[in-house]
């Protein structure tokens, strides 16, 4: 299913009238005043489109929509096929200039719609705030009087449709305005993020060329809580394991057997028990080796950083926290051991008295720079077989059960995982990025050297070896990956600012 | 919502015409074997009618369907309100003679269809063995060949409505003959016993008079894997505690807070982990303390018990046994800890990267004579608060969330549980139960002083004050309250014979 190569007419940048002495930014600040509703209509819309990337009916409808809003702002457009969901890809500006390439990823995490307080999580929904401040729903014909601290209420509302929608209304600024940013600018919208990116790199080593950029801008996850405008240079990788237990061939009576017959989840519990300590840290041998120093730049950041993790604790309603007393940003700069999903048997109304047949944890490891992800999940494995276990890749077979004392499948997630990616504050693209965001005029910009969540980085710096940063424009609170996932309104229409500044970010040194 | 007092003609025993030198278990043999087909049939159709507790318009006519049953063997029956599925009891034979109560339960375990290799648990399917030799699927028209190695599958077909089947059909056999047992015979037909018989203690303090008994039978649980019909004169008691531990009020996107928020699947993982060693012990504080130890005759029939723990050990394909070499007996006459149901957020295709926001472990705590329900329940709640916890009752506000470090809900099931019950051997209805078992002709009964399983028979020995002993006859691999719960039809028949038997046993000492 290959698709033709897609260009519009020439309605672009080239064609408008400069006035040089606009501000861009200015000018895209302007252009949200005016244009909030439609803003918000033209999200509410993209909203609407079922997103889960192994979704591929919906994600052909996602991939039209998106062609939409780029060719409406006279982006030169192409769907690259992928094995999943295909790349959208799209450049405007002329070539000679530096050229700074955004990325966002179009498709959201799966939903649940028994758990979202509205109809569903793909039909969005306005209120006049969070949902626990009693927030009222806004009727989508009330929008003349909207307000900054709305919010609309949909998967990927902040991750990572709003950053799109933000993109698009940049352009349209300064459309109008007639004016031309002084970078080329490049859009790589992804459809596969939430499923692990298993495209991305193929895609990317098939194009360098194409690609080819002074910084790579991602636009997704959530702004500092202060509002500042934020910037981090590196995204943490990732790798999935799936542990199985085995315990009896089927699920048996607990009477009959209890005491006996070994429980898969007790020692599901047990190895898992094994893995951290009572502060949350990793007690797996050799877990940090290769982790890769901060320089002195990222140092200096780390100190400079506005810390708010008594904020976060009490908004989380959290009685302790784990780490030894280390800071949030400390913490998520190292790799980490999550048990995202844990399940034996039944609980609640179906619940049974009996012995299950297996327990499972769904893990996730958190990579930082200079951590393989096979060599990470060999850890682990070496871990389990330390306490005792006969560790296999596949179902095991009933020799093999009864052959071992203490059974395990360790699943490796069908990508492989991928590593972190990080960008040296030290390069010129990182501090003419950070001086933009300066510039903005809304507080000192918050810098860290790495975020916590994972994200196709490491195909900038290891496949396209260019610098990228990713800067975050939604709401902290948006409920990301979760139910009652939102944008805040505010948050939304200033991504327009942020995003203009960091398009006219000066990337490369004057000579 | 009261019934009126149900009674029929005078169809009974006391018109037939008894045959002294006729034996009453020869001529349960032989019934059987000229009926096999109405046997098969009259069980499918009880099978059809779907039987979990608190499905009230089901169990409906599952009462009515019982009453049909019994009516038409002239028992005398009467329909017993609770305040759930109500008890089904009746009444046969000379008020003058000895008393023989037998009890069984008509309800089953709550099953999920997509389990099971048939269309679904109350759609009876007959195949030609058990599942896992690639048995074939008989039609319902083939009954013509039938077959001792042939079996049932659905839910209940084992536990526990063959017995019932199998009792009618006992009678069946003595009224066609025209004898008479030496015994009255009442019927306890429960409907709320896998949903913990929680109206059976108020009925039975409340009708102590109506259900007195010399012994009372109970016929549930599987027969003894050698077929050697089997007493079991003791069960254990049973009270459910749930335990929810609480991470971030939400759940948590696991790059940007992995490290620093708290997991409750790890933390429940590590609660969890304290409370049993690596060999299945428990390690809670003063958890055997109240046991009653067995008397001599206990003891000489666990020594004489054929142990037959290697053979399961083999079939249900472990690698290993808890219990430090002590035998599955000796261990499921201990007090246990069994984990029946985990569960924090996802496994599979619905797993998300994130931190959950709780994680919930469903425990059975299994009780022996002289343990309290209560006491032992709050053994674990102490132990629980010994690993640093806040204990809590009901779900937690935001004040006591902040305010504890480790936070657990700790949740008993509604009814309390139940006690152990266990009659001693040296009683005089048990010595004559188990000659009347060793007269069947086909092995050395086998006994034990007390069963795994739980049940309620402490309302016989606390309220009533009668001896009970359980009488099992269906197959030891009937997958009893898992998926493709099956009954062998050769236990199936023989279940008459060995019923006949305990009915006719003399249960009172001849002066």
């Amino acid at each position: 299913m290959r698709r033709a190569f897609v260009t519009t007419g020439a309605i672009g940048l080239l064609g408008a009238t400069p006035i040089a002495a606009q501000d861009p930014v200015e000018v895209a600040r302007r252009h949200v005043e005016n244009h909030r509703v439609e803003m918000v209509e033209e999200l509410r819309n993209f909203l609407a489109i079922p997103n889960v990337a192994s979704d591929l009916p919906n994600i052909e409808r996602n991939v039209m929509a998106l062609v939409g809003l780029m060719e409406k702002r006279g982006i030169t457009t192409r769907i690259m096929e992928t094995g999943g969901a295909p790349i959208v890809y799209g450049e405007i500006g002329d070539p000679s200039l530096p050229t700074i390439m955004f990325y966002c990823h179009y498709d959201g995490q799966p939903a649940d719609p028994a758990e979202w307080d509205q109809n569903q999580p793909w039909d969005p929904l306005m209120r006049t705030g969070p949902l626990d401040d009693d927030a009222q729903v806004v009727p989508w014909s009330d929008l003349n009087s909207v307000d900054d601290d709305w919010r609309i209420y949909a998967r990927s509302a902040s991750d990572d449709k709003a950053p799109i929608v933000a993109l698009m209304h940049m352009l349209d600024a300064w459309q109008e305005a007639g004016i031309e940013p002084p970078n080329r600018l490049k859009f790589l919208f992804e459809g596969d993020e939430e499923d692990g990116s298993k495209y991305l790199p193929g895609v990317m080593r098939e194009h360098r060329e194409l690609f080819a950029a002074d910084l790579v801008v991602m636009a997704d996850g959530p702004i500092h809580p202060s509002g500042n405008p934020t910037a981090d240079f590196g995204l943490r990788g990732l790798v999935a394991v799936t542990l199985t237990v085995y315990g009896p061939i089927q699920p048996l009576h607990s009477g009959h057997y209890g005491n006996w017959a070994p429980n898969p989840a007790m020692r599901l519990a047990q190895l898992l028990a094994t893995m951290k300590g009572p502060n949350g840290e990793v007690l797996i041998d050799g877990w940090n080796d290769d982790v890769i120093p901060f320089g002195a730049e990222e140092l200096e950041v780390i100190a400079r950083y506005p810390h708010d993790d008594e904020v976060r604790r009490e908004q989380l309603q959290l009685g302790s926290v784990d780490g030894n007393g280390s800071t949030r940003l400390e913490l998520v700069s190292q790799p980490s051991l999550n048990v995202r999903g844990m399940q034996s048997m039944y609980i609640g109304s179906q619940v049974r008295t009996i012995i299950p047949d297996v327990a499972v944890a769904e893990l996730d490891l958190r990579l930082v720079s200079g951590i393989s992800p096979t060599r990470q999940a060999e850890r682990l494995m070496r871990h389990i077989e330390k306490q005792g276990y006969t560790v296999v890749r596949e179902t095991p077979d009933s020799l093999t059960r009864l052959a071992s004392p203490l059974l395990v499948k360790f699943a490796i997630e069908a990508t492989g995982g991928h590593p972190a990616g990080r960008t040296p504050l030290s390069e010129p693209a990182a501090q003419g990025l950070i001086a933009a965001l300066a510039r903005l005029g809304f507080g000192t910009p918050v810098v860290s050297p790495t975020l916590g969540g994972s994200g196709p980085a490491f195909v900038y710096t290891d496949i396209l070896g260019a610098p990228f940063v990713v800067v975050p424009t939604v709401n902290h609170d948006n409920n990301q990956h979760a139910r009652n996932e939102n944008v805040r309104l505010g948050n939304f229409f200033r991504s327009v600012e942020i995003l203009a500044a960091a398009a006219t970010a000066q990337v490369r040194v004057v000579p």
